[in-house]
């Protein structure tokens, strides 16, 4: 009896990062060392569980708006979902038919492959170049759609809304999603800058990374108000509260705190830069990274190695076993301290 | 430019009750009048906003494990999700092929449309009974899979175990979806006794009625371990996070209060009993509900009329205009001092 779909017989689950306990240093999933601003604690003080028995607002509105007025933009131009992979999975449900081909980078968030058969699509996975880096020109004559992580991840590396542009203007019928889950650890506008000119642009941005709220499932997108109205209709066929009344009062208070956001997203850059440079001088190789993470090898040492002789001490980061990036590890910034640790343990292992 | 899918062109969503301000007495979604279980409370006391920066546990396993330990059953036999209408999403996507029937009543649960409709399914609508029943042999020859609510809303009329095997053994290589969100108002046990001989059943409930939770997004399906395995196969690709720590805590908390769970399910039919009796009285046909709703009319007064009467009243119901129902209203149970005021109004409104 084969009971299930042909969805799920051509799906591949993601595999998100290992949550073990007795982890020391945990630097394995790019969350905050920090705690969310204060104004999420005064939620869970002020909020009434008495409340729970009725029903969230259904389409978020307040939050929409707190987001709309925190970036200036018109409340119709932001959608909210469950973090990044919600609102990813709305949108390749509510842009793209089967059979549609998508293209992205052969190294970048593991996710959009996911998402790619789920949706029965056809992944195009262009290889960085020699650099690891995302070379636009590739794209130009894209005959589907484009999906980037900007800054992309595990490389750290970030390309401008100028560098951008060029896909926006060649693909005007085909969506372009511009997943910012870091941006605020590069130059916090990511390609806000493109929105007025371009309808086919879906800038995507999460709470998990530098608002410190992984825990809480928030997200959000930004695009012309038809695109946002469509990802309403998605929304409101598949999952239509799709948020809970904690987790839509912790995000209007956490968007509010836009000096804590500045503060621990500028110390985190700080705490990466340090961490860069330390390695720099152990001999490893380090990208220009524009996030809360650095992706880095010492060649002839293999990834595993580190990733397993790191563990063995108490410190956990993410290892990939792909084509390419096998040598490397990614390790999330902790707090300066994590990060002293860090270098002096991976000192020791890969002298 | 048209960018969105075929999905979204066929989609139709679904329209939540409303939830207005500056209503007095609100009886239009079938929340619960009462609180949470106290354990609910008492997790908003203890739990650390610091932890909000940790991603939540993906498979909700911790969770999972209190239903399965209150409901007696293995672990491996319970999937959780966002309520009832992201599980029944994941269930139609992991188990239903675009073009497949899928057959329900014609007055029931308004989101089989919508689901039907988004996945390309062909709905197939059973007119119910002159009685307002499901007859369980118009769906003996089903050449599809069958979704009943069950006690079926908005009549709120329920069907035993045993008056739903025959369709279990009639269909066994399509799935049969048991949707009991009003369960614990009617035996508390529904389909449970076909879990081990059916390996084609799906039971699907949620907190938002009798856990007095709708604020908080928690449901949970029952099923064969290989039913559940599919699910997560579709959750872990289409939105691997889907509880947030908050909610993850509570709904264990909740689960875990089953003498509360009793205590407030019980109190609320009772009032439902003793509302039923004083509606007859005056003249009310009022079907035989299992829920914590009452369907009724006057033959003779329009449904729609009793709303907006009630409404100016300050009391808000569910009215559908739709086919065959449209005299009537539903009513969810509140407070018994509330009923009493919904009694006394509608007794004036509709001498």
């Amino acid at each position: 009896m084969t009971l299930y779909s042909r969805t799920v017989a051509d799906a591949e689950p993601y595999v998100p990062g290992e949550q073990p306990k007795g982890i020391r240093i945990k630097l394995n999933q790019n969350e905050s060392p920090y705690p969310p601003c204060p104004g999420v604690k005064a939620v869970l003080e002020t909020i009434n569980y008495e409340d729970f028995r009725l029903y969230p607002d259904t389409g978020a509105y307040e939050l929409r708006a707190a987001i709309a007025e925190t970036l200036g933009v018109s409340h119709d131009m932001i959608f909210a979902g469950g973090g990044s992979d919600e609102i990813l999975s709305f949108a390749f449900m509510a842009f793209f038919n089967g059979g549609d081909r998508v293209y992205y980078p052969d190294i970048t968030y593991g996710y959009y492959r996911v998402l790619a058969k789920l949706f029965g699509l056809e992944p195009r996975e262009i290889p960085l170049d020699a650099g690891f880096r995302i070379n636009v020109d590739d794209y130009l004559n894209a005959d589907g759609h484009i999906v980037f992580a900007n800054p992309n991840a595990p490389t750290g590396i970030a390309l401008t809304a100028g560098e951008i542009e060029p896909l926006l203007a060649a693909n005007p019928d085909r969506l372009f999603i511009s997943d910012e889950a870091y941006v605020h650890f590069s130059d916090g506008k990511g390609c806000e800058s493109l929105l007025n000119k371009y309808k086919n642009l879906l800038i995507v941005r999460t709470y998990s990374k530098s608002y410190a709220m992984a825990g809480m499932r928030i997200g959000y997108a930004l695009g012309d108000p038809k695109l946002i109205n469509i990802l309403d209709r998605v929304k409101d066929s598949f999952n239509p509260y799709n948020f809970d009344r904690v987790s839509l009062a912790a995000g209007i208070a956490a968007v509010r705190g836009t000096d804590y956001l500045r503060d621990i997203s500028e110390r985190t850059a700080k705490t990466r830069n340090e961490t860069r440079e330390a390695l720099r001088r152990q001999d490893f190789e380090v990208f220009p990274s524009e996030t809360n993470f650095l992706f880095i090898r010492k060649r002839g040492i293999g990834g595993d190695f580190l990733y397993r002789q790191l563990n063995s001490a108490g410190i956990l980061v993410r290892h990939f076993n792909k084509p390419r990036i096998s040598e490397f590890i990614r390790v999330s910034m902790g707090t300066p301290e994590e990060m002293g640790e860090f270098v002096k343990a991976i000192g020791g292992i890969a002298r």
